[in-house]
């Protein structure tokens, strides 16, 4: 590589915070790697729920301000080049993986403890759905929540990119799991294997849960609504379970009765993937490429992909996925 | 021993759910130890915030009700008779430990495994002051909390029980402790050796542990009063931190932030000892052993011992409990 190589590429740019207007295609410096670093030609990009906080200015990237503010948490490409102390690594290798922002763009560079190989099972524009979700429920349900075979799971959004990641994961360690859902996606959320899915506009997950489960509860509940769901998550716990809080939407503020977390033992546990140290997302990659690759490779577990927007239509994805229509990922193509 | 032997013994027995009234001293049959039980003659026990609630019928004893419903959680004494399997202990040892009810008893059965011996630096007569208050706070702050040498700490109510145990702990493992509590209770945080002391009557401990932390906070929160002070504690922790919900005090129901918790990525821990299975009270009491007990006898860590009552007394000595001018234990001499 050539530092000094300023060559342009196209990507999203969040030019200011407000409304999808504010996502403009233009063409910035292209990045460049530094010694431990790789370039990658990105091929697809993936919406996540972050983008469109990010897109308002409610979830700042870590670090100093670049001069463009690129979205974009997760990709798939090929490298282009590689850095002077890249070893694991070469140009052309089908890579994919999350970054900190920076994926809607046609070029990104990354630590090379951050790539992922595409497995073999999986095309590589498609790939772009995986890295994202699958760390993240992974993360929560298995490194955090400490789900294992035998035990249960309770993942509310359950046709979301994390629910329909976790309901394969479950599948494929060999625990249980019951997720909510709107009643258009229980059927997708029982094809994929789901043990209990419940409608949430029919039927009130603390009393389904608490049938499935003998009234013992689950170990883990990952929930990404918060608010008044928080005592209700309580209620489905199994003495010493885990709530993992990836996220929170709508109203922020829960009450709750903190008393009821004591009787049971139970943790209430807050995480990010994004502003996490260097080290943190490389020891979670790592756990990723260990514990969850291998099962790619044996069409264990797929990417769930919803559809498929131009960059140029990137104002559109946005839309879209604020009505919650999507079952799986949105991509994006680069 | 024999197991027909029925002989009385006097005790305190809660005769109903109520004032402290409800407290009579009771000739009741003496218990009879199993093949893998001691039988302690018990010569001190100590008050806890638990029997408070337990007379006010708030604080079930876990497992089948006894006929006789005898508190006291912890004790010192010596071992009148060993069941058929003990293999650790002989009649006459100097022991303490904590039991889930029946210490406030002339004698107490409990598992060999869950027994302590008394320190050599410490008389048998205030042993009983030492178990249940260093087990919660090392439970707390060192096992859930994964305080270490060079971290950090808050502990509410420094002059309780369990905070002057928890300044002492911090003090033996090298950590950092801020601890809050009333003007008149200052002094004696201090001499114990906490390292920030914040009176709530006149400071904010939000703004004064931030201070103290240069703004990056508290790796562990040991908290018993929970209600508003969630909200305060969140704020008070570093990237990671964790607060560990041992009681709650007053109004139980909190409001907060959920979303707070994700940035820090902190956790929230509710734990109590007392209805935790047989297994995981051993594993914590042979914690204790390991990490605890060679630090009495050496010296570093001491009961700290507010007043004795006699049993006949034990609805004075829940009076005294309730006006919380205690500094350290309250113990009841059998």
């Amino acid at each position: 590589m050539n530092p000094g190589n300023l060559a342009g590429m196209r990507a999203v740019v969040i030019t200011e915070y407000g409304d999808v207007d504010v996502l403009q295609v233009q063409e910035v410096p292209a990045p460049v790697p530094g010694p431990d670093e790789v370039l990658v030609e990105v091929m697809a990009s993936a919406m996540n729920r972050a983008d469109l906080l990010q897109r308002a200015g409610q979830y700042p990237a870590p670090g100093p301000q670049p001069e463009y503010e690129v979205p974009g948490l997760e990709f798939s490409g090929t490298i282009a080049a590689v850095g002077s102390q890249v070893v694991s690594w070469s140009p052309g290798d089908a890579v994919m993986g999350i970054v900190s922002g920076g994926a809607m763009a046609e070029m990104l560079v990354t630590h090379e403890r951050m790539l992922q190989p595409v497995p073999g099972s999986v095309g590589l524009a498609d790939a772009a759905g995986i890295p994202e979700v699958f760390m993240t429920a992974h993360d929560a349900l298995v490194s955090q929540g400490m789900l294992t075979s035998g035990r249960r799971a309770l993942v509310h959004a359950g046709a979301s990119g994390v629910g329909t990641a976790s309901i394969q994961i479950c599948q494929a360690i060999g625990a249980e799991i019951a997720v909510t859902c709107s009643t258009n996606k229980v059927g997708a959320c029982s094809d994929l294997g789901a043990h209990l899915v419940v409608d949430y506009s029919k039927d009130d997950f603390v009393d389904a849960v608490g049938d499935w489960t003998g009234g013992g509860g689950v170990d883990v509940v990952l929930d990404v609504i918060g608010g008044e769901y928080l005592v209700r998550n309580i209620r489905c716990l199994k003495t010493q379970g885990r709530i993992v809080q990836v996220g929170v939407m709508g109203e922020a503020v829960a009450s709750f009765p903190l008393g009821a977390l004591l009787p049971k033992r139970a943790s209430l546990i807050g995480t990010v993937l994004r502003s996490r140290p260097l080290e943190q997302k490389i020891d979670a990659n790592q756990r990723f490429l260990s514990e969850l690759l291998p099962r790619f490779d044996d069409g264990t577990l797929r990417p769930v992909i919803d559809s498929r927007y131009a960059l140029e239509d990137i104002a559109e994805a946005h839309n879209y996925m604020a009505t919650n229509g999507n079952i799986g990922k949105i991509l994006i193509d680069i």
